[in-house]
């Protein structure tokens, strides 16, 4: 009998729903939509080979390992204090107008931000592209629940687990979010597993089409974490201030950090050269727990807005060559905005990283 | 015969024109709209008692002084830069969706952003409020010009001169810009006083409803330099992140920049209470040069986007109180944005500050 792969998911993503974005002043709908998850579900259902289980509570206490207190507090209570304001009339989503930029406070000691959590929500997030709803951070404290239950499946002996985590992560960072993430599940399930002494040493493997800034930013310092990212070139792209390939750590960290920015039209040939690349560097590395990937389809070549040139039977080869590691594998869903081949790459993804634990 | 008052204006201020701003993520027309001038100088016009003259060209080196070259870089080619990537169709404004919050690179090394000027705009600019349109560079260096003009009939002997600056400027720090300002028309005037040896030391009286935070990080460590600001409290006011009475300077510019956070619905007598304590200190601080008056209408009782209340009369009250200074005045335009109430304001400020100047 096939191995079952579980697969942890919830439907309390569905209350971060109404979305709208601006992308470069307009608004539109959010591209990061319920319906993402939705069908990566139904194409694993479809598929078969996969066990649906919800995730179990964990509370705070890891999310705060890695996020800055004032930052978690934004993303929990913006909307309401914004609600309570009267400040969300007109707006169906939440979305900061005023940013704590670097430059601001160069040099200058300031007094303290307003106590009312959506006047300081641009101290926080760092885009307009992540807009807060009532059902936002109920949904952002769920999928940090779905990867750290995600976690616990490898910890307790699985190959693969797969956490459908939504919203996403990689882009929020220790004190902001942004980049449609709130909280970084995959950096808190690597603090998580350290913490808990499940391993030493630490590899993230990020797949997504974007720069996970967060992440990188999150153990830049730390040698007990590599992180390794593929992801379009920031010179044309989302984040555009992080992701090339002359940040590779500082400290204890140093060497730790690894991007591939990528030309746009990357195809499979191309992307698999940086991936043997970086999986070299998670090979060398001895982590001695779980990989934990980033997995995005923002890659593919129909992302609406993505512009690699990955097609879907490439996902398949690219699990394979993370299965090749031979490591426990968790995979946390990050971005991939094409509606209609989200789930086919899903499944190719799942299917290419389970092949190894086939009878061969 | 009564003093005439030069006001120094240009038409160039006219191209910044169809902006569109975002407030909390919902697009509205800018406040900040070319008719702000136009009714100023229309009322003065009618009010009689004013030469109205056009600025020479100053060039950059001024500009240069103050703010960060990358900053300037920017405002002046971001626009042309989106149009030529094809990047401003369907927005009437450029307007930054992704900001370079100071955690982002917290203990992080980053690489070179974006070549594409509009691409690291965000990088430079604060807030979704501050449209770039193909008139906006061209128009923020006339207002620069507008502004050293003043400064000129100023040091010429003029008791008193106003520069018409459209677009404002004293929410342009050193390396950023953004609350309807671009360019620090105040802090390069003072900043040139200083270099033109035209005075050792130099007071800014700040009356604007919004807190000058660019003028007062510019000078924030400055012994020559003392800022007085009277302004909505940022605890629920834009731009947030400054003006509280804790922020008074460092090193050499200990105790030289003050600020009075005003409560919501202040009206002229607990206004004056604050202003005297200002002009005190200005008064007490020994400068050799004109007072530099950042002048805001948008503490009138009827201001669209302000919660102060002052009234018409109240501005030459306010003139009356900094002209009994004594010192030559160079007053340039900041906010005010209820058109219906601008002209008579801006008439009544400038009388009261001239009537110092008439035969007693």
């Amino acid at each position: 009998m096939p191995h079952v792969t579980p697969v942890i998911r919830s439907d309390a993503h569905l209350a971060h729903a109404g979305l709208v974005e601006l992308a470069s002043g307009v608004e539109i709908p959010c591209w990061e939509s319920p319906e993402r998850a939705v069908v990566i579900e139904a194409a694993l259902r479809a598929e078969g080979g996969f066990a649906f289980e919800e995730p179990s509570e964990h509370g705070a206490e890891a999310i705060l390992r890695v996020h800055d207190a004032d930052m978690v507090d934004v993303v929990e209570n913006a909307w309401t204090d914004a609600a309570a304001a009267g400040a969300v009339d007109g707006a169906r989503s939440l979305i900061a107008d005023t940013f704590l930029l670097g430059p601001y406070t160069e040099r200058m000691q300031v007094g303290d931000p307003p106590t009312a959590r959506h006047l300081r929500l641009g101290a926080r997030c760092f885009d307009t592209a992540t807009p807060i709803v009532a059902g936002t951070a109920g949904a952002a404290r769920v999928a940090v629940d779905v990867a750290l239950s995600t976690a616990e499946r490898a910890l307790a002996g699985e190959p693969l687990a797969y956490g459908l985590c939504r919203p996403p992560g990689h882009h929020a960072a220790g004190a902001m979010f942004g980049g449609y993430c709130y909280f970084n599940n995959a950096a808190i399930v690597a603090q998580w597993l350290i913490d808990q002494g499940a391993a030493r040493r630490i590899a993230i493997v990020d797949i997504d089409y974007h720069h996970g800034n967060g992440t990188q930013q999150i153990f830049w310092e730390r040698g007990d974490v590599l992180y390794v990212s593929l992801h379009a070139d920031p010179m044309r792209a989302y984040p555009y201030f992080s992701g090339n390939a002359s940040e590779t750590g500082s400290g204890d960290g140093a060497g730790l950090t690894r991007n591939w920015p990528l030309p746009a039209r990357t195809v499979f040939d191309e992307y698999a050269t940086a991936l043997s690349e970086a999986l070299d560097l998670v090979a060398a590395f001895d982590a001695d727990g779980p990989i934990v990937v980033s997995a995005g389809f923002d890659t593919f070549e129909r992302d609406p807005i993505g512009d690699l040139a990955l097609r879907t039977p490439d996902y398949a080869r690219i699990g394979e060559m993370i299965g090749a590691l031979g490591a426990r594998l968790i995979v946390l869903q990050e971005g991939g905005y094409a509606l209609d081949a989200l789930g086919a790459n899903a499944v190719a993804l799942l299917n290419g990283l389970r092949q190894s634990d086939e009878p061969g």
